[in-house]
């Protein structure tokens, strides 16, 4: 869906918090692993298993309070097909309690295999004659390092479906500048000139929502690019990765809100799942994690005035 | 495997040329749909038999020629489940054939996703205590824009599991100079930029065979600047995509090519698979793909003078 719907759900519940869904087996509380093992064994079958019970418990304890939930690929594909069930379950079930999903894949290829990327998240794909959707999430993030080729099948497919993307421009790792600090020729950074040729993608898919399809990955780890960012991108929607177990606070994520307190959502992932350990034995891993929700929305909201 | 383990393969074979498995179901032979379909019905599962069966039919014809095959991940995917499940079987399949498999899924993230994708796809994950493989690969293709946190930990497991990574530098599409072509300060461009980093990175895990695990994919499209890059990357072994459908010819990749012939492999993909469509109804198709394969080493071979 558009990020006008983002919006919308991020208006209704008051809050600007994305549910980042990593879930390392390292993560899950015992209860759920010992669960797992005892009716499929120490099986792959039971880590899939385990890491669905863990999504599922936290979307069922904060699906009233988050907007949207981001998967991370990654930490479902190293578990093999079981953990990559365990991704489509999860999506699924995260549609099914109406959160706006955003499958953080970071893919960029040619543009026929972006656009077979595309058919995978966002589009559909050709199925003996019938177009089916293959995992239907609402907005996949890209890497813009093979140019427009590679984005545009995704933008295609955000105005054929009403799908909307989040572009890497400036990433929260610490070694995002090797590349992405490199000064081009004109002054600017290279994540600047990527950002100006987000803003004029995005000027070509322009609705009449403020803010058009095709949005940007800043990291909360980096506020200063992202105040600059937030004035040279101004119908630009923003994924702010980096908040909480990597280090970025809530005046570090303010500069990516506009002036109504709009236009960004803030991801958290391992600081919401892994509340739980500070405590006890994670029997209440799903109280914890709202718990911590909670503080991050309020955290947020104060310093963005909402 | 290592780099050295592929050209050994290469030799062997007299043949520097992967088999790119990008089956999309438009390229398989109606015979093959006929059957599944007969076995399955129209269903995401007779898709996923399709895609299996397909490769499975290009490997056996051709498992003797090639030294290593490259599935595209993103054909995969966009079947869902039952296609990644036929990326699996094929995986598998081709590791019995002893062929040395190159996935093609150009994962590139934060360290500690990029963790999780390099266990995925080269070292082991953690079951209830076992390290387990998850999708067995001698090698993965990299994006290199998050930088050296994105990109050491693949580098930790090609040290640890003898694995090797291809590094996106100039890559074969169209619009590949948007971003990789910008001039940067130095007066170089950001691919050169890139190829530098790879170099240094490479020069960090050299072994006894001349090539490290860490290399580069270079674009058969962009001939000079292959040429420009192998004088400035001696030990970096290159993938050159974009042979065949995509325009490349064999004088175009010659320059990937070191003075003995060795340090490079070419890929071609829709021109091998697709070979029968300008013959029959597809029944030979493992013939035809073979007979491409063969012309595509010969002309390799002259130009190389092998």
């Amino acid at each position: 869906m558009s990020f006008a719907v983002l919006q919308e759900k991020i208006n209704a519940k008051k809050n600007p918090t994305v549910m980042g869904l990593d879930p390392k087996l390292e993560y899950i509380p015992k209860h759920i692993l010992d669960e797992v093992t005892k009716e499929f064994g120490k099986t792959k079958k039971a880590v899939g298993e385990a890491l669905f019970r863990f999504n599922k418990g936290l979307i069922d304890a904060c699906c009233d309070l988050v907007p949207a939930v981001k998967p991370q690929s990654a930490y479902y594909e190293m578990y093999g097909l079981d953990g990559l069930e365990a991704l489509y379950k999860t999506v699924e079930y995260a549609k099914s309690k109406d959160l706006y999903v955003i499958l953080d894949g970071k893919r960029g290829d040619i543009g026929s295999t972006a656009e077979a990327y595309s058919a995978a998240y966002l589009g559909e794909t050709d199925i003996f004659g019938i177009k089916r959707k293959s995992l239907d999430c609402d907005c996949l993030t890209v890497n813009p390092y093979l140019g427009i080729d590679g984005i545009q099948p995704f933008i295609d497919d955000c105005k054929k479906y009403d799908k909307s993307i989040f572009v890497l421009v400036k990433t929260s790792n610490k070694s995002s500048g090797d590349f992405q600090d490199i000064i081009v020729k004109s002054g600017k950074t290279l994540y600047e000139r990527v950002a100006q040729s987000i803003v004029d993608w995005g000027n070509e898919c322009k609705s009449e929502y403020k803010y058009n399809p095709v949005g940007a990955v800043v990291g909360a780890t980096y506020p200063e690019q992202l105040a600059s960012l937030r004035k040279t991108m101004p119908s630009t929607f923003f994924l702010v990765p980096g908040f909480g177990a990597q280090g970025g606070a809530a005046d570090d994520v303010k500069p990516a809100f506009d002036e109504n307190g709009e236009g960004a959502v803030v991801n958290s992932s391992r600081a919401i799942m892994c509340a739980y350990m500070r405590y006890g034995d994670g029997r209440d891993f799903g109280e914890r994690a709202r718990e911590e929700v909670i503080r991050m929305r309020d955290a947020i909201n104060e310093v963005i005035g909402k």
